[in-house]
């Protein structure tokens, strides 16, 4: 396990981020030992209160100096490290630019003390698009963390995005899946399925998932039509660009098969009690293929990996919530297997 | 419940249908009740030996003379009907046009004696594509079940093709779907998302699952693109076609919702312990959008429900299994959910 402390982002402070990293701290302090606040004080302290009944003792917030100190917070303590100016909180529940840039801020704080070596990983809470797009910039011309992040390790090492290439890797306790292509329309996603873009998911895929497992990961390619195009009868993607990039991948080691029957091939990477699962990671060919099935034993445990990256980030698979933000009934869950996933990642 | 009896049709006799029929009368003697076999007595004769263990005493057999009498029929054991000239079984694991033949001839008797009101339902074993192929005019013309049934119910109502269109819906214990398009490639499946295509899906899906239900089925839609569209980001034909057409569906007394993200729709559709589903039903734009969640917990129990015709058919979701043919191995249990299935539509 890497001795370096791992960030947990602020996220959007009007959303139920710091209220759910209250819950993390309080309800799994072996998960999130070694971990702590990339953010702001007064708005974890508003957090830990949202969270306790009244009347009760609140949680205890403390101020780091250093992000190596988060190891020496006690069990069940919020310890949190100012990275942005104290102010006092934003109101919850509002489209704000200030919450927008806190935001910004803290993931661009921690991209580079990651990047700096100076942290493990970054577990992200969720932003609000809209508050990122107040902001200005430079934080307007991203539509979320993973491009923000992207732009970031690009430039620290001098290359340009498209020689950083980046892929979503969704995953809970039973399955997970790397996408080709993740927002763009299914009419654009089929365009975006070519031999190079399958090709560099298969060896992001193996790269990152690789260190992660400590051997080479079994993956199951997806076809793209159904039944992966039953021999060119019902599409020709499969035969002209998934089986030869599967080819050439191999060829490069990497132990990926397919394509495979896309209503299928999740059935058989799931792994449950009694069922083991045959592969390690299915590459699916655009965002819904592989985030029906990783979504529908419900969304719970759910956690979101951007491979690719000369960092480990991982975040919640869901969005900031302003309709309950401050309420305190927002669920952890997520939050917390990010963090465990990160700590294995890290590792 | 129907007085009338429950065809199940011999599928391709060198495949897995003659034992698992078998089967699901020695296992399933309530669901199997008033059903009988539109076949082959010698091929069942064989069939419920390879399902006897040798020296233990064989499943009787029972010739009908009318498909009334399966109703008289003891439990565990097999009534048939000879509905096709009797000669000795095809081998087992082959490709055969006299397979095909059979097979074909069993289906079209079937669905003649549903058209005239003799049987409740046909629940349809396997057939094998290139065995009706080789069997030359008429079954030569039809991919599968679904077109030769729809072929003959149009002529039966003296409608064309196009006025007798047919949906498919796949439904396990827990969640149900109607698909828009099946057997096309991806990129075909997005061209026949249209106003017309879907209103027409919500229809067919209205009038056969509300008379199944005995109530109108709440029905959620899934969106084409990633988050439905996200208001038009990803892909306009949420804005453009589908809202539209639920819209005229709603006025016309259905009770249609949506369009709603693919990713989480199925998700909120799954009915199980503790989880109500919110939907009685998903209508799914393309095939794998439907299967996927359809299948990620196992093929077992997936049962096939063609809706749309002037008959009840269901068949269980899997194929001939060649390769097992003739064991005693194949599994019975989504023919027994299929002829369950077939006995609750046909109320």
């Amino acid at each position: 396990m890497s001795a370096k402390p791992i960030a947990i982002t602020l996220g959007d402070a009007a959303g139920i981020g710091p209220e759910i990293i209250a819950k993390a701290f309080r309800d799994a302090p072996e998960a999130t030992r070694g971990c702590f606040v990339a953010g702001d004080l007064a708005t974890l302290r508003r957090a830990a209160g949202f969270i306790t009944a009244p009347g009760a003792p609140g949680l205890p917030v403390a101020e780091l100096e250093a992000a190596h100190q988060a190891w020496d917070a006690p069990p069940r303590c919020i310890p949190v490290l100012q990275v942005v100016p104290a102010r006092p909180p934003v109101p919850c529940g509002q489209v704000s630019a200030e919450a927008g840039r806190i935001a910004g801020d803290c993931v661009l704080w921690a991209a580079r003390a990651a990047l700096r070596g100076e942290i493990a990983a970054l577990v992200t809470a969720p932003l609000h698009k809209e508050a990122l797009s107040a902001a200005g910039p430079p934080y307007a011309q991203y539509p979320g963390h993973t491009e923000l992040l992207q732009a970031e390790a690009a430039g620290h090492l001098g290359k340009s995005l498209s020689e950083l290439p980046v892929r979503m890797m969704l995953a809970n306790d039973e399955l997970r899946t790397v996408l080709v292509s993740i927002h763009v329309s299914l009419r654009e996603a089929i365009a975006a399925v070519s031999f190079d873009s399958v090709l560099q998911t298969l060896r992001i895929t193996h790269a990152a998932l690789g260190a992660a497992l400590g051997r080479a990961p079994r993956i199951g390619v997806a076809g793209l039509n159904p039944h992966a195009g039953e021999g060119g009868l019902f599409g020709r993607e499969e035969i002209e660009l998934i089986a030869p990039a599967i080819a050439a991948a191999r060829a490069e080691g990497v132990d990926a098969h397919g394509p495979f029957a896309p209503d299928t091939v999740f059935m058989r990477a799931r792994a449950a009690a009694g069922h083991p699962g045959e592969f390690d990671v299915v590459v699916a060919m655009y965002h819904d293929q592989g985030l029906i099935p990783v979504k529908y034993l419900g969304v719970d445990k759910g956690v979101n990996v951007t491979l690719g990256l000369p960092l480990v980030r991982t975040s919640p698979d869901h969005g900031t919530a302003f309709d309950i933000a401050g309420s305190g009934r927002a669920e952890a869950a997520s939050l917390i297997e990010a963090i465990r996933v990160a700590r294995r990642l890290a590792r």
